[in-house]
């Protein structure tokens, strides 16, 4: 039991020191480790294979809406970056640049990819010609590198894993509705898949992607109730197809300009994972893209029949599709339980000689901790059952936990105390840039995405009438 | 006719001017595009899809032997580099350097990968306490970069897509044995997946991966007699692990230094495939991992009932877990033959009013030009064996003719013979430098790979007595 203790006290606890919980959480279940150069990370295999089940599960949709993976150059000459004048103003100051290659001083300095619009938008108008060639959808899956001051695993590092889609498109309303389309992808893929509900919207134009005509976000709602922006596509109306030039001959034989739009999501994705659902015992996996989905954990494996009964439920379950892991080491039950608690694992299986010639196993289930005898018989089906009823409980419960959360008010004070309790703050807005900042400043909170439908009278900060309603809150 | 001619006309003649043949090849079927920056590459949507199916298949094996998959940063410390003095001495010359982070000048430079042992060593060595977490296998899927001069798509470029796996062991013999392990994992790989056969065995001294103990290789022929290095696998032996402090303490309490191994294959296998097995066509791909397995052409495709049929026909296919499409395009039937033959789809399938009669469908072989009928009915099985005698076929043609050109020489003038008409070269070495680089100067080949288990009398240049059989070729 002393051991059992010590290993659960490892973990900062998650209500009083939330951010060294969280150092504390994806380090010590091996999701991440700090890399040699500052603020870069390396993701270990337990946090690889999230990033794995996120990758196939995305290109599932992709694949599905006619889009199709691709792989560009890491290096973007400098002078690209100036062909679209908000976005070099909005990129240049994170970019990492390569001024030496084969030990030669470059002629001209070349800029590791902080997004891929720029060289996307290149080969894109070499490619296009005419209407036959439109719509085009590129995806690609790759590393990008934005150099940031203040770090932490999965959130903000200086290089993070992630897709970015990019498409191009005849008209406008074409290009403005892939915009929507994919939110709408990520939206449903966040929910489904990562058991996280989020709000989705249009950004305020101070925080749009440099270059965009309009983004649209997703946000989450992290535990100590802190937003985070776990995905974004950017309109990009005829910006970057003008810049590079995406040209192509209409039906009717006249040169158009394209439209497009471009969407991404990243390894920040497991960091929401970490913070939306992790409790005070550590990791909780929502099932689709849990690395393990299930453990057995054996009871008096010494006893003849236990491991062997064990195996033949293993071999059952990984039958139905399920990712199983049983766990035959040296430690005791408790330790194992803690451990694949904090690992976060959905399901756990108790096995031991009671429940074998009873013909029954017992169910731990991690999400709620409730435990259930269920059948040895048919085993493969039964578990494949809870996973689902796990992923979509562990989803209720956090929209139920997120929507507790979300208030509305009147004036700054009421956004300042809210925020300070860990709330979304539902206030009127005005519209302009001054009120904006003015609630950054006086409150720490950002307009995270516009209340799309909601109205309101009058601005929250200066009192003039209400152009939309915004959601603020501190954010990662 | 006249288009058809034209189409098949893009391509060079593969025998008179083969480097043409393979740019227009790789260009035109949209495996690739040329970057903006010079050495760069595009890998378009049909290139990359190749190289998804690659990934698919090494996971599984790479899983069967216990390898997981990580991610590490793409920028290294360049200080890491001279740790390892061969290292450094083998990489430093191609690095491409970042020199300026966020606006700020760095106080280190950092290079972007060429590989990375340096930088899993130094995460090896604090993941790795106890033999307990030996043997440690990692694998990442990434880009690397060598910055080259002289440059072509797929088979040499500044920046290419690569898996690099890397072991930690408690001891030599282990060690050793995955380098074997790994390196037998690809030969199987690249014969039952790609139908390329491959010489495995050792590099010379001179050949071998900077700072490893012993480079494996497996070479394999291309259409013009070259030989392609298509992957290696190094034992490191304990030069890595000293170098950056691997260092486990021993079942006994003692503290060991472990021992290494890495292994790696890239983009360059999607060179290889066109190079080994392309025609005056265009590409021919295997059905493992070609995009497209089968393509279905319809015939006389507005009489009533022809698209229906095909697509039909298309969801039996696909029910079977192939990768078809049906060309429903407003081409001719000839000119769409010639495309997908371009393409280097495994298999076509025509149907026309009269097969629908008969109940049958006409298959239309890419390697061997053969066309058979087969019944409609039971297609998805039917179609499944073709491939699977394809991709057999595929191998064992490629053997044949690798096999018939591969010959022995006694001197300098039998390897310049045969190096110039596009053979491989066994031939007795001594094992000193000197004969190598002579053998490299006056005939441009170089030692591919030593002839496992043959022996010869003599040293083909110098006449000394022979320390082994060593495989001589031009190569990519």
């Amino acid at each position: 039991m002393a051991k059992e203790t010590q290993f659960v006290e490892q973990i900062a606890d998650i209500e009083k020191d939330f951010p060294q919980w969280y150092t504390d959480v994806v380090m010590k279940t091996k999701l991440v480790d700090y890399g040699p150069v500052k603020g870069t990370m390396v993701i270990r295999p337990y946090g690889y294979a999230i990033w794995e089940n996120i990758q196939k599960e995305m290109n599932a949709r992709f694949k599905a809406r006619g889009v199709e993976n691709a792989y560009f150059p890491l290096l973007i000459p400098m002078s690209y970056f100036t062909k679209e004048a908000e976005h070099v103003e909005g990129f240049a100051p994170e970019l990492a640049v390569v001024t030496v290659g084969g030990g030669e001083e470059l002629s001209e300095p070349l800029a590791i990819r902080p997004t891929s619009e720029t060289i996307i938008g290149t080969m894109m108008a070499k490619w296009v010609q005419s209407y036959r060639d439109l719509p085009l959808k590129i995806n690609q899956w790759c590393n990008v590198m934005r150099w940031e001051k203040t770090t932490r695993p999965f959130l903000r590092t200086s290089e993070f894993l992630w897709q970015e889609g990019h498409t191009a498109h005849a008209t406008a309303e074409e290009a403005e509705e892939e915009t929507f389309a994919m939110l709408g992808v990520y939206k449903e893929f966040a929910e489904n898949c990562l058991a996280i509900p989020v709000l989705t919207g249009k950004k305020t134009e101070k925080e749009r992607f440099a270059g965009a005509v309009a983004t649209y976000t997703m946000e989450a709602m992290m535990h100590d109730g802190k937003s985070l922006q776990a995905g974004t596509s950017h309109y990009l109306g005829q910006n970057f197809a003008k810049a590079f030039d995406i040209q192509y001959q209409s039906v009717n034989g006249v040169l158009e300009t394209a439209y497009t739009s471009s969407w991404g999501v990243s390894t920040r994705l497991i960091g929401a994972i970490v913070m939306t659902h992790g409790d005070e015992r550590g990791l909780k996996l929502p099932p689709v893209v849990a690395p393990i989905q299930v453990v057995i954990v054996p009871i008096a494996s010494k006893k003849p029949g236990v491991i062997e009964a064990c195996e033949k439920l293993k071999a059952e379950i990984e039958g139905a599709g399920i990712r199983v892991t049983l766990d035959t080491s040296d430690n005791s039950p408790g330790w194992k339980f803690n451990e694949w608690e904090m690992k976060g694992v959905p399901l756990r299986i108790e096995l031991g000689p009671r429940d074998i010639e009873a013909g029954k196993m017992l169910c731990a289930r991690r999400d709620t901790f409730e435990k259930q005898e269920q059948p040895l018989e048919n085993a493969g089906e039964t578990v494949k059952e809870l996973l689902a009823t796990i992923q979509k409980d562990m989803l209720e419960t956090a929209r139920k936990r997120r929507d507790e959360r979300i208030v509305y008010a009147e004036d700054m004070k009421g956004i300042l105390d809210a925020v300070d309790n860990g709330k979304f703050v539902k206030a009127g807005w005005c519209g302009c840039r001054a009120c904006e900042d003015k609630v950054k400043e006086e409150t720490g909170a950002t307009a995270r995405v516009r209340a799309e439908g909601e109205v309101a009278e009058k601005c929250a900060v200066c009192g003039e009438k209400a152009e939309s309603v915004i959601i603020f809150a501190r954010a990662y």
